[in-house]
């Protein structure tokens, strides 16, 4: 039951969904921890913010389009964030707001456990906030063979400058590991029904790594699954992430078990 | 269960309580609405109030020390606030925040279910926030002969000019009705134990109506009782106000039977 002391955090996006609301609830309820969960939109995200700090929510989750226009009204950028300009998570401090990306730190934690080979050679497609959290992502771990498929030529050059990774907007070549950033695949968009790499490249790669989590069997999942490789899911970047949040909100570790039934009951909404 | 689409109400005041958060929340559980509401505090009433907006909050309650440094900050003042420059209720249409002052529409609904009669004198003790409510309340229920007690002598002289009411900061002059609008009575406060009026004069009197909530007995209802007199205490007054916010932010008017369980369950606080 709510009461003056319940502590709020919130999400902020231009199309709220009920992922994020559900997977925090269910975990507040299961730790009994005196918190809750909402999503939000706005018009006016500098307001937002100062809305934020004034009234003390103790965290939010950023997404799209806020992701990178949310940050001169914060207070500290942690590492993850200077290195890619895109915010997913702020924690509040009593009134200090400091900026976390966790898309960042789920990719790369998914990398390790998936035991991906720096050594494999890995095309990344897209430019946007999720494709520079994948690329450090994987520049930071190790990874010198990476390609950037970038349909956004001024996009994929600014970030083939900062890695050194060379960029391409069009490419036959084969890689070992394909990921797509882009939204291609994504549930209501308008390439909803398309791949983000070819039947063929698909067949000659070893691992398919799609960051787009609604639907959670993609397009491009769908075809590695039939093609035998070895997939890692959106989902489980939405849920690594959505886990990182909750530690930096509460400062507690759930158990597997209490991530798989939140993971669960947030994948009904 | 929370949900993307879930409307959020708060309230904002220097020390918050339980009252608001569990009788609202009472409320939109029995009427099955999907709704939540939550106590905040705020060191910067501005970028609060902004956030109200931003975030598209549908409703605030504000109380001390908010209810006249909000102003500033909102688009519309309804005529209870024009009239005393103190606002208790923002509902947020659409961005536009518009100021209601709940205090004064209860305060004249329990003049007249008590029927108290215009043509009695009235003392009214105090010149703050509620004070200003209390005596817009009477003076709009055509009261004619009301005396203003207020320590602050400033305000007093104000309140007293603005309503062709006379003032005084002391008296021994018997009132039909007396109403106590400071914080004297108040639960924490330095003068918790203290009566707002002498036990003299309450003995002269036949009403006596006290706006402080917290205790429900306060020290001056606790002797009005003991001589018989009719009472009208603050918890009405906390209740009726918040009816009104409730029907403000939701558009629905509940039954008196569920205003019943939602005080009960509020006062258990």
């Amino acid at each position: 039951m709510i009461n003056k002391d319940t502590q709020l955090c919130m999400s902020l996006s231009g199309r709220p969904g009920n992922f994020g609301t559900r997977f925090h609830n269910s975990l507040y309820q299961q730790l009994d921890l005196n918190y809750i969960y909402k999503a939000f939109s706005t018009t006016n995200i500098e307001d937002a913010v100062k809305g934020i700090r004034a009234l003390a929510i103790r965290g939010c989750a950023i997404s799209m389009p806020f992701k990178e226009s949310c940050i001169p009204f914060l207070d500290e950028l942690t590492d993850s964030v200077k290195a890619i300009d895109s915010v997913n998570t702020i924690v509040n401090n009593n009134g200090h707001l400091k900026a976390y990306n966790t898309d960042y730190i789920a990719i790369s934690k998914l990398i390790k456990q998936y035991q991906l080979n720096p050594t494999q050679s890995v095309m990344i497609h897209g430019s946007g906030g999720m494709a520079k959290a994948v690329i450090a992502a994987f520049h930071d771990n190790g990874f010198k063979q990476v390609t950037i498929l970038a349909r956004n030529v001024e996009k994929g050059t600014k970030l083939s400058q900062k890695y050194h990774f060379p960029h391409t907007s069009q490419t036959q070549e084969a890689h070992d590991i394909l990921v797509n950033a882009t939204s291609i695949g994504m549930s209501g968009g308008i390439e909803a029904d398309q791949l983000s790499f070819s039947i063929d490249l698909i067949s000659q790669a070893s691992v398919i790594f799609d960051v787009v989590a609604i639907p959670v069997i993609t397009p491009l999942i769908n075809e590695a699954n039939r093609q035998n490789k070895v997939t890692i899911s959106g989902k489980e970047v939405m849920i690594l992430q959505a886990v990182e949040q909750f530690i930096l909100y509460t400062g507690k570790i759930p158990t597997t078990q209490q991530i798989e039934v939140a993971a669960k009951i947030a994948s009904q909404a």
